[in-house]
């Protein structure tokens, strides 16, 4: 059956698979130490043009999540999130289990709003008893957010605008980030959220790796004795190859950026064609996903042929489904999707 | 440069690679919900004769200490451990970083004894203060351990008492599983080990993988909830198909145990080599990982062109060196090492 | 300056520094197995009208908040509470700092409804993926709450039916406990309120203690060696007698039950009071906490000769505040303040 | 009966309780806020001739230890303790409880040597793989030790030496810190104490206080937030006045000193009567403890009479016993005592 229910459906690009055949007999040394790792370190740091960035490899966005919140905040801070943000509600409480309470906002499909990041900074401090509560050390927000939404420029400047006055880390979740920057909405590019933040990952496990996050940290910020850190998190690789040959594969020659419009291009025909069948919109993402509003009955047949996810009930009679197209996603794919909606 | 360094140099066993390439369009539901993870796991209790064990996959050893050590410990509990325990010095921190103490017993050549378990034990309670001590909640052993050395049946049941007696969980960490079981003077079966501890796990990164760790828990003990556990952890892939699709193809047609088999088939013969050249022994390591000592001039040459594994300091002129075979380590390799020690 | 600021402004009630003073020299065992412990568990176990039940002494609030938390869930659980409880918004992360997320629900002027916990706890139970999230393990609610607030017997009891639905245990924090069995609008008694709960607290620093919370376990539901877990989160006191004496004081002759009464009716004649100068209540608080908006001019003069609480900003004009009367509340107290509002 | 069980079997100097009453209805703000907790701090600061030393109170001496390892490492870091240090063998695993591990070195008597932690010290860094490891972030030490024993001057400017030379922490543990300067043995004063650590605390509890310690960070050096992080880890009593009366008593008139050689007075006269009747001493220790190894026959009869404390077996026939003396000890009581040894 054909499967529109996310985007980590398919393995991984050819052309990473093909890599790992060529280099495996290759013997190298272990935990991120390997050639590979380094120039895949470059060529991210080439890409934002900031040679002074420190990237590291780790394997999956729950881990990446917990592993930079924790390290980069100090023990009695917790960190901001729009209530709908990932390490809020779907990581299984992995931030608190480090020890660190979520701080939540308001979430507008997917986006916090800086004005309500500064209210609640400001209503801290204002507190006289802000002693006796977690210190906002961090504001996290995802690009794009769990709703297939993105922040514009300007939104990211307010946002690290008040992160910057009040003294707080902006960490940004790029889990999806290739299909946010693809996409057509998008304002920015990747040199410039480099500039937008003080630490972000580049998704691989969505964006055609096998499994993968890049964190860079964007100026001289890498919490201390890093590596320590992230095999005290259990997140340290033996075979740092495998890692560091996926990203190297991604970011040669504009593979990850290029895969990442094939999500966009699926993505865009196939809401061409929701749209056409008068399909109601519940968000107006402008990404890989796609959140649309179906009635039950249509859904159970919709579900005999097409795997989609499950979003929310929107009412008794409706769901909210999500169709996610990849870089996997092909041609025949929609055409075949198109025949079934 | 040649590098018997560790047994982690080269990247995956090559079925493994191309069972990847076979299945990599394969749509699949992801965090191990995958028909793969399922044969795996059907194949792994196959073999260990135990339709009722329940089989997890997680990516790495520290991890998989980790997880299971904190799971299955109240908190309240900590672990025994030889003091030579990889949990115990080289892991970061990370079992304590989880909130649970190593209490540790002396090392023998990498083994722990079961009578200085019992003494340890026996002494706790015995101590009318023990309320303001750890419980010891489990016994840590490796098979084979750090040293290269394994336990007898007759010891694994002396130890597997003990745990019973007091009600500690025996927990046997098998990150170079086949590489114990595959050396001559092993004189259990996976089947056996499987009866004579409460979980193990079986090492897939050190032994034909490019990540991964089988956990077995052997009585119906899985800690509940565990896939929430793992998630909290950061542990939880989405692409579950990394770890199934590898542990599949090594259960299939007995390759974990065929590929095994090549690392101690090289370390016999490299040993052999090492003998006639009158190399001591530092330890008597029947496994894929061999301890020699070697004087500083002679080791600096040696580096020229093979790498190795620095031990420890032997004394001020000499020093203790591991050479490791892999599931990998090729005859000619041998050959080629043979002429330069 | 006159305060009414908060009900732990005065030191103990002179009972209990006249039995510290008579028992100074009797030599004691140490950590709460003295006989004063014991007696007053018995007579704590008496007035409850419990012999089953198994009480605890610990030092603070917060402590005991965050102990028994910790204690009574599994990793993978978090609690439910008010948006407004004490553990969700006022106890630096103390809960999360142990690993366990607050799950919010709405407060109601302090109080959650019992509707809203099944809502959660169905939704989540619904959700295909909650296995990734946290599960809820348990509800905290405090008698009276931090609005000073109380439940009906009727509400507590279709919480605790909720709970038992849904195997969640009932967590009812008494720090002012006194405050609210002695209320008018009171309809249960302790020894209801102990059936209608699995946990909860008897508090002392807040209603005549110089500091100490009850803990009382109802169903033999005491966490496995939990005098260990007290002493590894650090609040298990070497001289116990310093809790012992002090709630065998409160637990003798009804003092402590006469003395919550003194604080209801000192609040009584003030909220009169109060009412008679049109003073606007924020909240409709029964207990020994009043919530009045004044405006700023007003509060200005006010505090030049007692000291009140601030609450929160009413608007830009106005600000509620609190008047706290205690255990230690004069009726002189009271006419001097009737003076000055 | 007799007891010479503990230093800490009567309640607390009458001084103290008498300053309780004068001041119990005295109207005080909380959290540590109050004039006593800042008159104490200040005569702290007088008595060690240190004005920018930073003073507060917490409650019993497990929680001190937690509170001060946990805030002043890096979460990758662990504390250096004699193998018998008290946060290392009788505290639960508390240290562990907040994510550290304790690295043991050997104990002599309850000491540590500088030369073992400096070759600790120097072998982690020497080992090419400490990455990998735990990082000694913090030497802990108490003063007088578990075994009563005391560091010379000389011992102390050499461990100081050492943590400096490697950046890390000393932290003096002075649960019994008044019996150590007080005895004949000591070459220090607290002034000099003070000035070769970097943070210690002052025992309370054990030295005529009901409860409380008062820890001293000598050089601007307090964790920031550290109110915030004392609550977080629910040590923060909302009645401060309970400790910081106490302290201001202890240290008005040089109580504490006068009340501490009290202790050492009568265990001197204890000693001189145990060697008359030829007991022999299990440990040198010039401070409050005596340790003697008794035949087990000869302790049935002695317990019949008086509380003492079991250490260890000494051999089948004999055990190690503790007598303890205290600020309470009496003449009579040593006369008492001498009857029945």
């Amino acid at each position: 059956m054909l499967s529109f229910a996310s985007d980590y459906t398919e393995g991984a690009h050819e052309k990473i698979l093909q890599r790992f055949v060529e280099t495996n007999l290759e013997q190298l040394p272990g935990y991120g130490s390997d050639h590979y790792c380094d120039e895949a370190k470059e060529k991210i740091k080439k890409t934002i043009e900031m040679p002074e960035a420190d990237v590291w490899f780790l394997t999956g966005g729950t881990q990446t999540n917990e592993i930079v919140v924790d390290t980069m905040l100090a023990k009695y801070e917790g960190v901001i999130s729009a209530v709908t943000g990932h390490i809020s509600a779907h990581e299984a409480g992995a931030v608190e289990f480090n020890g660190h309470e979520v701080l939540t906002v308001p979430g507008y499909e997917g986006k916090l709003k800086a004005q309500d990041v500064r209210n609640y900074v400001r209503n801290f401090y204002a507190d006289e008893n802000h002693d006796h509560m977690v210190f906002p050390g961090m504001v996290y927000i995802s690009y794009p957010t769990e709703y297939g939404t993105i922040y514009s420029k300007n939104e990211l400047e307010e946002i690290y605008d008040v992160c910057k006055e009040y003294n707080m880390t902006l960490f940004v979740d790029g889990a999806r980030l290739g299909y946010g920057l693809m996409c057509k909405e998008c304002d920015i590019t990747i040199k410039e959220l480099a500039r937008l933040c003080d630490v972000f990952y580049i998704g691989g496990t969505k964006v055609g790796a096998l499994c993968g996050e890049a964190v860079v940290f964007t100026s001289n910020n890498t919490p201390k004795h890093f590596l320590t850190s992230v095999k005290q998190h259990g997140a340290l690789l033996a075979k740092g190859r495998l890692l560091g040959i996926q990203f190297d594969t991604l970011f040669t020659d504009n593979l990850y950026f290029e895969i990442s419009q094939n999500a966009i291009d699926r993505a865009e025909e196939l809401r061409a064609a929701l749209a056409e069948k008068n399909y109601k919109f519940a968000v107006d993402s402008p990404t890989n996903q796609i959140f649309v509003v179906v009635d039950n009955d249509k859904l159970k047949k919709l579900q005999e042929s097409v795997s989609v996810g499950f979003w929310e009930k929107y009412d008794d009679n409706n769901t909210v489904i999500r169709f996610a197209t990849s870089w996997a996603t092909t041609k025949e794919q929609i055409e075949t999707v198109k025949g079934i909606i």
